[in-house]
């Protein structure tokens, strides 16, 4: 059974590796798989980000453990929501938002300790909770086991294109290893014929297919199927020195 | 069975890798756990430290593989250690000084080459030497197979925290990708009542229960049972400006 | 089923983790081994002599994949080669040309998109062409239904040493995380008797044989079987303030 990790927690500690001792202690038979260590700490909508893009590509069985958790310690809940994405380990801090705006989950609160640790620290749920969890869900031990149902869960409102007639505007959501700039713009919301991109004061004149597309400047479909900028073999980020949230804007020429 | 691997040896080359390539050539079956490749180079104490706080939370028969061995091809020992904690392969250097001193151990010198990679390189024997023989141990091959029993292994000093009534002074082991600062105070080397933490030429005039205990400068016992600086959302050692070994008192008021 | 990853994908983004989603969603079993992720973006040199010194030490029938890709979506082919050292699959850029001078292998040119994911982005062919043909390869699809047969694949030439009687010449090929400088001069190349190695206007006046063998800059066969230059406990690269391509002689003195 395959168990996902993405957190905070950085690869200078062992952190992430004790989770997978816990993990692997109850159940020797897990598969876990890094999706990533090194969200900024506390940064809830880079996880979220990254959740986005990585589950689909995952069997829909797979349990997604999500240690980013700045309120840990506090009432704050964590929660097992099952979604027809997957199923997601998470403090109940906004981290599952694009998994939740999808709709048909349940959600359960994690109120059953004799799956967690003993005893449990007041600042390592990942350790404690969440991934002795996330071992025994993998064994086949049933939600309603876990916790009770609860709903009313923290989602923060999730940046959506403002469509005219002949434009789109959107923003930056990710910066990449690449210096690539992911937005919230899809292939859909793209107007028809030719394009203009708009970003930081400089302009894009057309759509790219692939990075061979022109020269400095590029605008395309990249893989997580949204508009990217980027700059061939080097970094649209320090090019434009732009950050997350940056505008970006495409009208039909 | 459950193969973990400490090393200095980083993520920028394929040392790594190539170690887990070497072990599971030997055994397809072994399950490996990166438990940390970000130690500081050569920095001994800092290997132990990690292993001192993760080694609790995995299963007794796991073998534990470090390779932070700034004496490799010299006349230092290779050793196994074989301990109520968990199995140890490592350079007899004190990189194993809190193994060592929960006592109950055996030691083997690792001189059987018949279970090396042959040629043995002069620089790189956790590739050679102590991958190999993780692989054939997890196979089930006696300790004594792999060495001769062995005794005065080399240790440093543990740093122990002074205890006078109402008072304990202790310092900083480990500082963490969050910037915390980890101590050697222990929660029951914690004098009675309310508490007065000096650190830097500060002071927090109470112990936290976690990081929302305050504002600025925290103090709460951590994940790893021990006494620990912290800024909620900030790193305590950038605020503070201190380094591992920095004096840390605590006080009853 | 051995599958090795070598990719300048970094670990900031979620990108390795999609890639050992779709390999697992395939092929449960498959066992997937981290070579390295963060070659320099688009540095093929690089990744090309991460896979020479690391390739060895795997079983021969492991998958190794590499995703180091400047051209993605253009009109690079995308390729299997089956050599006595492994199987691999990468762009066909020079990547593998390490592997192709030893010669023995047969090519294939990836272009059954039964065994694709669908649709095929035009950046990120590493999770929709390499991955599910990685494990589908380690289920036994054979080459044939893959791709094929193709010649003529792009390969950069090796830098070999220069040898006279009594002295080589070679070159920096890689510096690893410790500052060691690793040269393309095999200790088969090296002359006989006592040796002179000249590196960046510095001379050393001997081969050690390990870190221990002198103080400041040493010379010695590392664990590559190369002629590396080292400083113990430092950093090589620093001292010298050198970078790949640097020329180093040796000379028997």
């Amino acid at each position: 059974m395959l168990i996902t990790l993405t957190t905070d927690l950085g690869t200078r500690d062992a952190y992430v590796g004790v989770m997978k001792g816990v993990i692997l202690g109850i159940n020797p038979d897990a598969v876990i798989v890094d999706l990533c260590h090194e969200v900024e700490p506390q940064d809830i909508r880079e996880a979220a980000f990254l959740l986005r893009v990585s589950v689909p590509y995952f069997p829909k069985g797979a349990i997604h453990v999500v240690v980013v958790d700045p309120g840990v310690g506090t009432k704050r809940r964590l929660v097992l929501v099952v979604s027809p994405l997957g199923r997601f380990l998470a403090p109940d801090n906004g981290v599952l938002s694009y998994v939740l705006v999808e709709g048909g989950f349940e959600a359960y609160e994690l109120n059953n300790s004799r799956y967690w640790l003993s005893p449990v620290s007041s600042t390592f749920h990942g350790r404690d909770i969440l991934a002795p969890v996330a071992a025994h869900l993998s064994q086949g031990v049933s939600a309603r086991k876990l916790g009770r149902k609860v709903d009313g869960l923290v989602s923060f409102p999730i940046p959506v294109p403002e469509k005219t007639p002949g434009s789109v505007r959107g923003e930056v959501l990710h910066i990449d290893r690449f210096g690539n700039l992911i937005t919230n713009i899809r292939e859909g919301d793209l107007p028809a014929g030719r394009l203009w991109i708009e970003v930081a004061g400089r302009s894009i004149r057309k759509l790219s297919l692939n990075f061979e597309g022109g020269r400095g400047l590029l605008a395309l479909v990249g893989s997580s199927g949204c508009l990217e900028i980027a700059v061939k073999n080097g970094s649209a980020a320090r090019l434009l020195k732009v950050k997350v949230s940056e505008p970006v804007t495409v009208r039909a020429a």
